[in-house]
């Protein structure tokens, strides 16, 4: 595994740190490889009972009635519940973890209130003392619906004889030109962003490209589904088991869909079987809650398969139309773009990053943005690693690739010439700090890989570039001190890719101790400081600040106390964590274990806290190439080889980096060749199950090859920048750029599955 | 029910505080009286196994040979482990918790190595798919003994000839006529203390009265049994739920018994029905880890009612001689003592408690204190509510009531005239800070239940002090502020008595915050600082200062982002207690939760953390006056009334105070009157039961009265002191001096049951 480290760049971290850059065995690693580790189903309380779901048949419908008197009656139902059990929420917005949510929808989407807006709404459910009579009692519930037509694609639902989703929905525009209309629709929400003149810029434009995209509704396809188990206390306080993202968004949803006060809401996260973004809206906790408040029991909710695909958030199909114009240097000068993205059954989709992402990669002086949130029968879209990033990557990485071709000019030569580098600013506005994006496609360029020439038939290369912002928010670490010179760290950040040790790892770093000493202990709401989610790949950066945070305030009470003990005063006492040890005047010493010792003995406890709210957290840019090979009597694509240069910051774990390029290059492929929702006319996705979801194994993949770029985040004391995101937005162009060259279609919806290939590979055959 | 609160004094509480001194209902209620709340024996985990143990049916003999075979190839049984399952222990000794233990000595008691030393050691253990199978395992097993004779007495053992329990044990003297002996002894320790010339002394008192008194072996009798569950990780960690009193003092236990690195060891503490220092030393959690370690497997061990009795520390019984002189005045001149205390089959009892003890109310000029720390065969006795204090105190007081009547001298002026006040040194060196003896002594003088007559035949008063010294160690607390504006509360302490609301209410005091809003839990080893055990009276002086600690540090930082919110400097931010609000310059304010909102919304997350280490508790002094009837037919005594008069330093919340004090004068009613270990010749306990083992229930007492007499700590940022244990010493003196006056029989064993009071009317009666 080609490891680069930018070394030449004199950025690496290596050499700089102790610990930070090392490879040691992740704490969770062996209780998750031999099943001690304990997962969301996993939970087992006295007394406690299965409860089930009842979900909509239709993708829209009315209901006129929900009779539960029947699945009452039937011998160890225990609570029946529908959405009146749940108090009347205000359609007021509340700010929940990452982003704001309107309370009404949120409350809807978990058991529908008068409309069912996808097939697999959750309608009722039941808590039965076993699974198979929760099911049972199912059957008995009586629901009357009014079918009403779904609508399913975007441009569709933008239309103004669209079936409506939401009678009282009128869109927000944020255009110039904006008007206000009176007029129900799907639109939730018009974006709009400029910069300089575009129309003008491209009046002058030597070549003017401008293509339409689709992408279809993807899954996050975390191996784990949704599973919780609720008990509630005598005097009305529940404590929640859940996989999660992210405890505290958790907790709020849960008390404001519940009405309950946020400190009676206490959530213990399990182990959590993936998320990527999947995670962090609501769907069975408030159902849990409220079943097992109505049946005064334990209830544990677990969702199947077929009900993760159908009702929890895929990330929103989209319609793209994407102009790019350049100059006869190859400079590009003016770019426009309108993205609709499919919110789903409820705003919000994640359109807003969407239209932050699609011009990230390039200095452009004059561009406009505009998105469009738009509902359709779907379920609510959630993020998926990187959200928006991957669809409007793919426009724009395709639409470049075309004018290089037109140009005649090396992709690596193209991008090098407008990359963004820092000082850009984006047609949205923002204006970059230090990023590494020229690095990367530096580091491609320079890269065996595509120093290698491809030959044989069918076969072709293909480069694309991505971006994601990353995320900062908030995080709580405590750290105690031990007898025996290890220390506990207690944080809230649930741990998906390694994070326990990404933390532990900037811990022991500043305190020069090994990380091997370091115990991480991801706890329950009630016992750590507010932590915001695990997503938007801000942990790394902010739950490692605030563990850098705590082992400051570690090393100051060390000072302190040894300062008590050789009866000097602490301002002669100084932290050398080189030695980790504390250093006194003539020559006086305590290591790190040996003073944890006397301290334990002779002192108070050393209990280190930090916290962290910086929102400075470093955009990711990450730049791969790929090679195909196109079988053009079936259109399937077959990768020979993958390479994804990318700036990490620093690379805290090389390992878990590495991981993490390689999964989200895994997903972008995915993506990119064979997954989708295929949905019937009337809205019922036929393929709800890993059979026929087709996502990538080993089998169907090369082994992804990362190089990882370090160009230290000026935000960050160890100059953290999130990793986790970006490596899923260049695979789908890369891989279309490098279809064009095998066999000369562009693909422009994904997935570019076989059918779909041989189509265009017919159409230009004719 | 009386509360006086000292008020004439000045010293009260009352209207000092906000919250301290109040009564809110506490936070562990509700789960506790509905069912709830998860005990000891209320954990299970998936594929436990459950742990019995097999017990020594002599009270001392050699272990010549133990043969597992026949129970290992039992089906369905997964583990057998004996002694040889622990590494070898040195002699070393490790400081735990409280005080110091020989890692010998304690491995060996948890199972039995070359001998067992009282009936009902453990032997063996097992651990199986259920607890009869484990069972009729123990039965497989074969274990060939030699028996030895045992002794039972503290005088017995004591003598040249006795049978030795420890063939390598020697007398440590701290006498100054020391010799070095190489004799075996069952002597463990001799203690001395002396001040000025007490032979002299003695030579001119006016009377000098000497006797000598024994108390019986008792159990601190908690309602829950024993109760553990471990299980391991895979990668050689352990997890233990037990319920314990002191979570950090078990990991250290289990960690040196196994030989594994303290942060290899998480121990999950349960709630907890009842300790009183019994729950400190660990008997069954050694073996549920060994046994888990060995099987692979989950298992639970939790104790029966018997092997409690015969094989968990009871209080040990003693042999005291008293000898007290007093000049004309009725001034106390000169006190000789020599204790000796059962510790049963290891050392250490608690004799140096019980030497701090015997003459800490009285201001005696001259002074010699000698005890004697004694191997027999029963179980190794352990702390006991004010261990060792009752003890003695019944010895001394008694002897102060015969020196009232000699003198003529009303035994409450007596009191006050030789009472321990601030300056006073005790004879083992102590001086003492600020002290409410006299306060007490003249609260029962004043109190409504001494001011009025007792009549009617064989009914006697009798009146008697008692004290405690109180601990402080270490304590930690982390504290984080909710966007509700509600606190969580994280600590160490497990709460017996009410102390998560003590804790809090401290916390809440220190902010001006509602108690109700301070959400209290107690968590695990790795969740929190280390904090020592719940005994000594400690946790609402040191863990509640911690909480204060920690409101401090919350304030701090409230301030601090104040002050970034206000763009002002932080030096012209306060916290203002008395409105709960944060103040800055031009009248600028914010409510606790207005800010508690902001801040989670803008601002790093506010934690507070807080630790102790202070060791100026405050001794505790109660005195109290009981009432009796004697009924000379059968020698029963009845409790008529019973009023305890106690300095409780500050009364951070009056009911549980109150509650306290009630518990511990039942609890020394029950080892006046009832309770004791009746042991066979051959050292089997006949009564272990509590069918057979008599504790006091409601229909043995009347109501107790609590006085609170309030003499605030100096040594405490609110005045505290410990409450919890001094009510225990006074009783039986108390109740001792009133049935002397009640019938003319001086009792000097304890218990005074009706046949030994019997025994002594029938010998006074001829």
């Amino acid at each position: 595994m080609a490891t680069a480290e930018s070394d030449k760049t004199g950025l690496s971290s290596k050499g700089k740190y102790k610990v930070i850059g090392t490879r040691p065995i992740r704490p969770d690693g062996v209780d998750k490889v031999t099943g001690r580790a304990r997962y969301g189903a996993d939970i087992r309380l006295s007394g406690m009972l299965h409860g089930a779901i009842l979900r909509s048949p239709y993708a829209h419908a009315r209901i006129k009635s929900i009779d539960t008197s029947k699945a009452e009656q039937l011998e160890g139902v225990y609570a029946v519940i529908t959405h009146k059990d749940f108090p009347d929420a205000s359609d007021k917005i509340a700010e929940l973890g990452e982003g704001s949510v309107n309370l009404k929808h949120l409350s809807s989407n978990v058991l529908a209130d008068d409309k069912v807006l996808y097939k697999g709404h959750a309608v009722a459910a039941v808590a039965a003392e076993t699974t198979h009579l929760a099911y049972e009692a199912l059957d008995l519930i009586e629901v009357e619906y009014e079918p009403l037509t779904p609508v399913l694609d975007v441009r569709k639902a933008m239309q103004d004889d669209a079936p409506i989703l939401h009678e009282n929905q009128r869109m927000e525009d944020m255009s110039p030109d904006a008007t206000t209309s009176d007029k129900p629709t799907n639109i939730y929400k018009k974006f709009f962003f400029e910069q300089g003149d575009p129309d003008a810029a491209f009046e002058k434009a030597h070549i003017v490209v401008e293509r339409e995209f689709t992408t279809a509704t993807v899954h996050q396809g975390y191996i784990e589904p949704h599973a919780a188990t609720a008990v509630w206390s005598a005097e009305g306080k529940v404590t929640l088991y859940t996989c999660t993202q992210g405890t505290f968004t958790v907790r709020q949803q849960v008390a404001e869909l519940l009405g309950l006060p946020l400190s009676y809401v206490k959530v213990i996260p399990t182990e959590i079987g993936g998320g990527f973004g999947g995670k962090i809206r609501v769907y069975i906790d408030p159902v849990a809650v409220a079943l097992a408040r109505k049946s005064g029991r334990p209830v544990k909710v677990v969702m199947d398969r077929a009900s993760v695909f159908e009702a929890t958030g895929p990330t929103p199909g989209s319609w793209i139309r994407m102009k790019l114009g350049v100059d006869a240097q190859g400079k590009i000068v003016a770019g426009d773009t309108e993205i609709a993205f499919e919110s789903g059954a409820y705003p919000v989709s994640p359109i807003g990053a969407g239209c932050m992402c699609v011009f990230s990669c390039y200095d452009i002086p004059d561009g406009r943005i505009i998105g469009y949130d738009v509902c359709v029968n779907k379920p609510h879209s959630a993020a998926y690693r990187a959200p928006g990033s991957t669809q409007v990557a793919f426009a724009t990485e395709s639409v470049v690739d075309e004018i290089c071709e037109k140009l005649g000019m090396d992709p690596i030569e193209f991008r090098l010439k407008n990359a963004s580098v820092e000082g850009t600013r984006r047609v949205d506005g923002v204006a970059y700090p230090r990023i590494g994006l020229v690095e990367t496609i530096e580091a491609i360029r320079d890269s065996e890989h595509y120093q290698t020439p491809l030959a044989g038939p069918n076969r072709g290369r293909g480069v694309a570039s991505g971006y994601w912002m990353n995320a900062g928010l908030k995080s709580s670490v405590t750290a105690t001190v031990n007898g025996d010179g290890k220390v506990s760290l207690v944080e809230g950040s649930t741990d998906i890719g390694g994070s326990r040790a990404s933390i532990a790892m900037q811990f022991a770093e500043t305190l020069g101790i090994p990380m091997e000493d370091v115990v991480p202990a991801v706890v329950d709401t009630d016992s750590v400081g507010y932590t915001d989610v695990t997503g938007g790949s801000r942990v790394t950066y902010a739950t490692g600040w605030a563990a850098y945070e705590a082992a400051l305030d570690v090393q100051r009470q060390l000072c302190d106390r040894a300062a008590e003990f050789w009866e000097v005063d602490s301002s002669e006492v100084t932290y050398d964590k080189e030695d980790a040890a504390v250093k006194g005047p003539d020559g006086k010493s305590f290591g790190f274990v040996e003073l944890a010792e006397k301290v334990t003995q002779a002192s108070e406890p050393v209990v280190g806290r930090g916290v962290s709210n910086h929102n400075e957290p470093g955009g990711a840019f990450g730049t791969h190439a790929v090679d195909v090979e196109v079988d053009p009597e079936t259109g399937k694509v077959k990768i020979l080889r993958y390479t994804a240069a990318q700036d990490v910051g620093t690379a805290i774990h090389p390992s878990y980096v590495e991981g993490q390029v390689q999964g989200g290059v895994v997903q972008g492929i995915g993506w990119a060749l064979n997954e989708e929702y295929f949905y019937d006319e009337a809205g019922v996705m036929r393929n709800a199950s890993y059979l026929d979801y087709r996502v990538p194994t080993c089998y169907d993949l090369p082994m992804i090859d990362p190089i990882l770029v370090e160009v230290p985040n000026p935000g960050h004391p160890y100059g953290v920048r999130g990793v986790g995101e970006v490596p899923i937005a260049p695979p789908p162009a890369a891989i279309a750029n490098a279809i064009y060259q095998a066999v000369g279609v562009r693909m422009r919806h994904l997935p570019m599955s076989p059918p779909h290939v041989l189509h265009e590979i017919l159409k230009k055959e004719g």
